[in-house]
């Protein structure tokens, strides 16, 4: 079945444009198929699937009353799904996209991680997170060779009464000064992502890379809505974090670096004021916090983590 | 980028459920994310896409929050979109089907449609119609060998003050006694469809064949999703009509059968009052309209079309 958008509605449509009254019997027929979908969930055996199932039904309703959507909206709607799942395999997620652009994504994090006393906030876990970074001692590198400035990252981890978390997973992950991350390279290496653990003390540091911003991926038709609508794919730079201990909620966040051309014009809204650190460049020559003198300029910034207790 | 769901979710997963206050804080973090969303489309170029995408985000977020959605839920959207996208394909449209099952392809035949005076009600188009459809003369067979009773259609069409409308052209298509629309098959046949047109009293008749239900395609997502909600994916029977004149808005509609089993079940909400007709099953035997026998029983209905004026 290909996409046939009823020719009736050229007429029509161009009525919907122009918002005119909708007279009660009209509106009595788009209320009354309302509560015939509604009614169609009546017998779902899953009470949280029927919650769901209507209260997305009549948001979508809602939708298409409002704005009074044509027939060649529709079809354009269906098409911008089907290229959308086309475009979709093992290495892109154009729905994550179109979920993130819409600022969804963020808004689901905000939803399952409300804010707790000082506990750091979170933000989007993004499309490239993998399970099998390698480990990295306290002062290690997990740059692995990427390209990019240096930065010295260092902080603790801690509960939300200032307790240290001792041996908390540290899960870390960026791109590189390409905009890439290593998944988005043929080959299958793992660079510029690693784990460590916080010392006894809560503290930790290690060394990574300088975060740039970089678009996300742009030549499908997430890409096309962004142009549509005058929007840029820029993501603000940022490092990434996930950090987890039996003592807390686990936390998956950003940091982003001060002065940040992109900032809060993030093309997912991923930005949070508290996220935002101050990456202090250091000039060529600056002696590095082991005492050894490295080629070039390199960044430091530190971050300290608060996590809240576990199941808040 | 495969889907990665952030495992900090599960834990906050069950905390959505219980629908817990949301506090002041939160409300203003999740409200300003909205803004912030809506904000981002201050420069699109075409006032009606902006229109429509404001509207957009307005209502996915407005889902999100008001159900809480869980990370693990949002997983699971994000999956169903893209296992949609990747069964369909030339001859099949998984999101054609989602948008009926939901009432959404209905309701935006409702608001593109509204009833003018005694004018034919309309529904939906369906992914089925194709543009190549033979010729018939009036009084002639639009099944073409296709297997199902014969049915005996007749009826006028005409404008809202009774006018007769000659040479109106009235497409006509329908699924055979199997459940299955010619294009269903492999082969490229044409059955079970025609275009006719009306002559110049306005009086139109054909011979098609008796509908009977037939479920949509439902082995993929959207059949898991009305089996996992407890709902059927039959339609009721019916009989699609679309008929165009220069002198009015062109109708896509259907006639229903009385009595049909599925009824107002009818998976995709098509059915509306005005459109069920009495289909009259003629004993084997009875002589033909044009005087001849046929073997074995055949029906007869009457469905008088009245075009509202071009552009209401």
């Amino acid at each position: 079945m290909s996409i046939h958008v009823n020719p009736g509605s050229a007429q029509a449509g161009a009525q919907g444009r122009v918002h005119r009254e909708i007279d009660p019997g009209q509106e009595a027929v788009e209320a009354k198929l309302v509560e015939n979908v509604v009614a169609s969930f009546a017998d779902c055996p899953d009470p949280r699937l029927k919650e769901l199932m209507v209260a997305l039904v009549k948001h979508l309703h809602a939708f298409i009353r409002e704005v009074r959507l044509t027939e060649q909206e529709w079809g354009a709607a269906i098409d911008f799904l089907t290229r959308a799942g086309h475009i979709t395999d093992d290495v892109r997620q154009e729905f994550i996209l179109l979920s993130d652009t819409l600022g969804a994504s963020m808004q689901t994090i905000n939803v399952n991680n409300a804010a707790y006393k000082d506990a750091t906030e979170a933000t989007v876990f993004g499309p490239f997170f993998v399970g099998d970074a390698p480990h990295v001692e306290l002062g290690g590198d997990v740059a692995f060779g990427a390209p990019g400035e240096p930065c010295w990252v260092e902080g603790t981890v801690t509960d939300t009464d200032g307790n240290p978390l001792p041996g908390a997973r540290i899960e870390v992950w960026e791109a590189d000064e390409a905009g890439l991350y290593d998944v988005q390279y043929d080959g299958g290496k793992r660079t510029a992502r690693g784990h460590l653990f916080s010392a006894e003390d809560g503290g930790y540091r290690f060394w990574a890379l300088t975060p740039t911003p970089y678009p996300i991926p742009d030549d499908g038709p997430v890409g096309q809505m962004l142009t549509a609508v005058g929007r840029s794919p820029l993501r603000a730079a940022h490092l990434h974090f996930m950090v987890s201990h039996d003592n807390g909620r686990t936390l998956v966040t950003h940091i982003f670096p001060e002065g940040d051309p992109i900032g809060w014009n993030d093309s997912v809204f991923g930005v949070k004021e508290s996220l935002i650190k101050k990456f202090e460049r250091q000039p060529s020559g600056t002696p590095i916090p082991d005492g050894r003198t490295i080629e070039g300029t390199w960044s430091k910034v530190r971050f300290d983590i608060v996590l809240a207790p576990p199941g808040v």
